[in-house]
């Protein structure tokens, strides 16, 4: 596999042994790369591709060489719906939602963790650290378990805890720190250079777009390579709405599909920093400020990788929108009883932002679309515990069923 | 597809139109039926079946009708795992891991409601109900959403509030019942005729058992049909573990394998009453009390489906074992630190069980096994939140360092 790290600010090229992380010119910030491969020498076609393979089916548009180590968990082949029903009642074509709640650890993440490990391995690391909201966290501490390697999390002590169990129960080392998100994740990387750790920081590490790259591509496959109009995602740090591009875009260089969908990147109106930097339009300049949302996974206050974003979804003719706490966790009870997918708030935020953006005219009447759902409810969900009152019912035949008529 | 419904008790057989759920003769707790097929007539070969379909691929040994109704929501299909470092750990040739987490609601339970919805529309019927801990309700609820049914669920309510809620997200129709789980059971069967409903209580409906045997099948085919000499499953009603023998049991018929494995149920000390049925011997006779265990999906004191367990799994050469909570909590955390998958305490019981069985010399060194977990630890991590003591860290760099040398 041959492949140049690009940055993704100045353009400047580098080969993978020239730079770990971001580009030396740049930093951290700004500087993110890109993986560029070499295009013309990647002979793939459509038949290679199976619906139901783990994410490696795509090795040869990913960054690892022959014989490298496949963790021994099944990450990816998670499934695409099609619930003509609901594409019905929101006046669209068709209604495709990828659930990546049946990855190993119920997230998208597991994508990127998978990919992070094989590197390590490949590079020669013992331990792999990571901050993060609970995701990526509790992904890494999953998928490493079975492997020879560590993994070391800094998470905000506020993190939920259901979350923090996940990370604990896989015997990861945890650091639950005092502080936001935004402090964890400086802390983690200082602490995380010094000690000689791998990164599984996605901002940074160009290779985990690489391993999240792969839901776009599942989606290709899935469709039968019919792709829809429009992709919805959540946005927080904005690698997994980057990597939706470059899933597709990747696939585009080689002839595998003729086309990129819109890329849409959603974001909770408390944490819509993304946006704001996107809408101000060229040259993208970060924005900051403090995150507040119900979608915990989405509420990123410093986004990582917002020029990527910004960049990437423009090419694709996408766009960003925000909704309110509300419309998530109406989205999050909507799509539950509609088609039986149990979201975590941000993995309901698409659907959020697939409704205001059919009623704001922003996609058109007929348009097919799919959304991303990256992670399960069943992680936490004390999101929706104030919906419902669960009152006991005395066990006495007819006072129940008087109820269910009620009911029903 | 031809078949004939026989009771487990008196033998009689039935046919589908002459009986709904239970023997006539025997009653429903004693006369739960089995579904026996033409089995002469049915052709199958090993060709036919691939690792990661759904579990309809087996359609040709389920009761169901050419055009049957499958449900939208993928069920089966599950992951296989193979962890050679813990068979060496234990002594044992081969450790395999069947996770049945990844299906839509996370537990092995989607496999019979699937079912359920595909023989409901069969017959016509337009409500499903089910009384249930947990798993199988929230199972019934999640699958039912994205279809034209409605699905009632009696529960005692003090089942896990996470349970509760991933009920009420899919739109079902809950009722709390203020008893235990037998009491809330006796009242969903009366309601249930009473309202002409479909009933998705697994140990009286021989249809839901069907659903269920598909693990095993995958079992057999995800071992390239290189069977493991023992099974081990946790028990409560006694439907899976019924299940596990009769799906392998039903392929043995066909020709697809040439043995059954040996069967091992698995219970929690404190509602172990399928396992004093079995060691009492032939003729078994129920046996009922108060469960208590931290396992809760099997934590049943009047076990619907006892004398099918006792029989299958006396065929098939195997055991019954019980654990205390501790082992079972302790196995919950071996296995998910040891290989990445955090089962719930119920799913982690056949670990538990597993290590018990070799410790007394019940499972001979050398031999291959494989457990099932049936179901997610996601769903409730409370059972292990006693283990582990969350206290934040200060946001200062050398005191988080300091901390991490000691910890790694």
């Amino acid at each position: 596999m041959s492949y140049v790290l690009r940055c993704i600010n100045c353009g400047r090229t580098f080969s993978p042994d020239e730079v770990e992380y971001t580009c030396p010119y740049c930093g951290d910030r700004k500087g993110t790369l890109e993986v560029v491969y070499d295009f013309e020498n990647i002979k793939a076609s459509r038949e290679e591709f199976s619906p139901e393979a783990d994410m490696f089916q795509f090795r040869k548009l990913l960054p690892l060489r022959k014989g490298f180590y496949k963790p021994p968990l099944k990450v990816g082949g998670t499934p695409l719906y099609e619930f003509p029903s609901v594409a019905e009642k929101l006046g669209i074509s068709r209604f495709l939602v990828k659930y990546d709640g049946t990855n190993p650890t119920a997230s998208y993440k597991d994508r990127a963790s998978a990919m992070a490990i094989a590197k390590a391995v490949e590079k020669g690391y013992e331990v792999i650290y990571a901050a993060s909201t609970g995701n990526a966290a509790s992904s890494l501490a999953g998928l490493t378990a079975p492997t020879h390697l560590k993994s070391v999390i800094f998470v905000p002590a506020s993190a939920p805890k259901p979350k923090l169990l996940q990370i604990l129960v896989y015997g990861a080392i945890l650091v639950p720190i005092d502080a936001s998100y935004d402090v964890a994740f400086d802390l983690s990387m200082e602490i995380g250079r010094e000690m000689g750790w791998y990164s599984r920081n996605s901002a940074i590490n160009p290779y985990l777009l690489e391993g999240k790259k792969t839901g776009a591509m599942e989606i290709a496959v899935q469709t039968d390579w019919e792709l829809p109009d429009y992709v919805f995602v959540g946005v927080g740090d904005g690698t997994v709405v980057s990597s939706l591009f470059k899933g597709f875009y990747d696939m585009w260089k080689v002839g595998l599909v003729d086309r990129v969908p819109k890329i849409v990147g959603v974001q909770a109106e408390g944490a819509d920093f993304v946006k704001r930097v996107f809408d101000k339009g060229e040259p993208f300049e970060p924005e900051d400020g403090e995150a507040k949302s119900v979608a915990d996974s989405i509420a990123v206050g410093k986004p990582r990788d917002v020029i990527k974003a910004c960049k990437y979804v423009k090419r694709s003719g996408g766009f960003f929108i925000s909704v309110t706490d509300e419309e998530i966790l109406d989205a999050q009870l909507e799509l539950a009883s509609d088609t039986g997918v149990f979201a975590e708030p941000a993995g309901a935020a698409p659907y959020a932002g697939l409704k205001k953006a059919i009623r704001e005219g922003r996609v058109e009447r007929g348009a097919s679309v799919a959304i991303v759902v990256t992670g399960s409810g069943l992680k936490d969900p004390r999101s929706i515990e104030s919906h419902f009152d669960i009152t006991p019912l005395s066990p006495e035949k007819e006072s129940i069923m008087e109820y269910l008529r009620k009911e029903l």
